[in-house]
């Protein structure tokens, strides 16, 4: 088998998780970066809350008043003509988008990979105007001692990607936003290549064009250019709708192994592989033909939004076994084991 | 009056400009950069195509094929049940968009800064696999001794902004793409501002977030970050639809004098104007509470897309007056003038 599902799947799930306040419940703990500190596997999860008191007859958007630090929701009656529900996640509202939930990032450390204790308080809330709507999927890389978390910054100024920055994963940096509205999925390369510092990135074009992986260059991990198309989707495949990055890009003798994620026409996530050139990761040696993992399992396709499994880190062992950690159907996190090796067979 | 039309208007029209091939016809002459160069008043003209052949009942989008360097029409019949007719601008075919016309860009000199000679033969003309569909909306920022020029890249991997240099208007370089997919109307400021560079940009978000001005910064030009919303479109005023900047930024006693576009709900387009902090673009001094000019005249409010005014480029002479040149209903040229008191005046 390609990639093993953990037996002790679901390793965390919203009931373990404590909410951020006594009034709100965690509807989601999933999409978690993961990476090695001090000899532990941390997972940084993204902790998605709402008000417990939701009418059954009312949409609501919990949303951060950054002068008071304090969330409100906004309430709408399901009755309102404005209103447009358009799934579990979000609903428009005279012509606006909101989330029904809002995210923070939540710490989780394990010696063995499979056995989490999770932080009681949030590690990185929603303060500053961009992060109104909440802070999602994060992807941790480790550059040299540092520690750099990519972030989805949302607010009703645009869906974008922040940096945080962190040495000991106590005190984070906010390093402001890196790629403008409407980007998301971003993943720093653990190195410098050529002289670069690199990032995927999943650019959201209104009118033309894909939503697939593009590729983007830095000389400080904080200004971006030279932006080109990379990972695209593949018509009539099983990532024909999107394709995003998922994990930390791992660095391997054949190449930059990425494990990305991509949709097809029915938002169905699955998780598949990309093998990229070590010294120009503009060049793709290698692709699956076929996802590495669809969902399949019961979390994974009933749940807060079905049928997804949408990585945002793994870790390696030296052995060259890989662990994935994945959100399934956007509420829970779980995860897979493979090896380096029988990724790179199934793309030859 | 605030600003005055140009009695020469329209001082460019598609027929003043020589096809770049025999069987093809210009259809727009217009959103010029504007630049002074050896003492003569340059325009950068946006000169869009199409095939003379166009049948009646079809649609076509010119496509330039980068390996070849050829342009092939996609022809679709009106009847094609796939194909939907958005304007007379863009179409779509299977669930993409394309546009009628393609677009390069082409110089126009003067002495006047009212009639102008129009070079015969394209000055940049699209060739990289990101310029398929053209070139677009060309702004002209003289920063030290050299000239760089941000246009619109258009191709079926996205609309984004690529950024041309030259010192001689001869020999142009391709430094790449500079905002990724969908970012349009990029204007460099002309100097550093505590060290940094910096642009306005128009991030154009699917889901969530307005269409309006941004800021971002750099410090080599090609890499960009810092991203932060500016200028953003107005509920209820003749800019509650988008916003973008049109012109550099004139460095005037009071603030960067930044004239923008504006436009309403009904895709009305008029010109505006915002006063930055000259030490900290991100603060606004000031803002138009009325238009500076709205599409009034004939060959602004009837053309290829009407009710336009949309300026890519201004020049400013030493004893304040400005001129404005711009486009007319997506089709030609004209130019209306001004004085930067004028428009300070009506801000306060």
């Amino acid at each position: 088998m390609l990639v093993e599902r953990c037996v002790e799947n679901p390793l965390i799930t919203p009931a373990d998780v404590v909410p951020s306040r006594d009034d709100y419940e965690v509807v989601g703990a999933f999409n978690a970066g993961a990476t090695v500190y001090n000899d532990q596997i941390l997972l940084l999860l993204r902790v998605a809350e709402r008000p417990k008191d939701k009418a059954d007859d009312e949409e609501l958007a919990p949303i951060l008043n950054p002068k008071t630090g304090q969330i409100n929701p906004l309430r709408i009656k399901q009755s309102d003509p404005d209103l447009e529900i358009l799934d579990s996640r979000v609903f428009n509202y005279k012509g606006k988008m909101y989330l029904t939930s809002i995210s923070h990032l939540r710490l989780a450390r394990s010696k063995d990979g499979v056995h989490f204790d999770i932080d009681p308080e949030p590690t990185v809330f929603p303060e500053t105007d961009y992060e109104t709507f909440g802070l999602e999927d994060p992807r941790i890389t480790r550059i040299d001692d540092d520690y750099y978390i990519t972030y989805k910054v949302v607010s009703e100024s645009g869906i974008c990607t922040g940096l945080l920055k962190t040495s000991d994963f106590k005190t984070f940096e906010r390093c402001g936003i890196i790629f403008c509205p409407e980007n998301i999925d971003v993943v720093l390369f653990p190195e410098r290549i050529g002289g670069r510092l690199y990032a995927l990135t999943r650019p959201v074009p209104m009118h033309i064009g894909p939503r697939g992986i593009w590729l983007a260059s830095s000389e400080n991990l904080t200004d971006w250019g030279a932006h080109r198309p990379l990972i695209l989707p593949r018509p009539g495949m099983f990532d024909s709708g999107k394709t995003g990055a998922s994990c930390v890009p791992i660095k391997t003798d054949a190449g930059w192994l990425e494990i990305y994620h991509g949709s097809d026409q029915n938002d169905r996530y699955s998780l598949a592989a990309a093998l990229l050139d070590l010294n120009d990761p503009s060049k793709i040696i290698a692709r699956s033909k076929a996802p590495l993992m669809q969902p399949e399992a019961d979390y994974e396709v009933k749940g807060f939004y079905g049928n997804v499994v949408f990585s945002c880190g793994a870790i390696t062992r030296e052995d060259g076994t890989i662990i994935i950690y994945y959100g399934a159907s956007d509420e829970l996190t779980a995860a897979a084991t493979t090896t380096i090796d029988n990724i790179i067979t199934t793309m030859q």
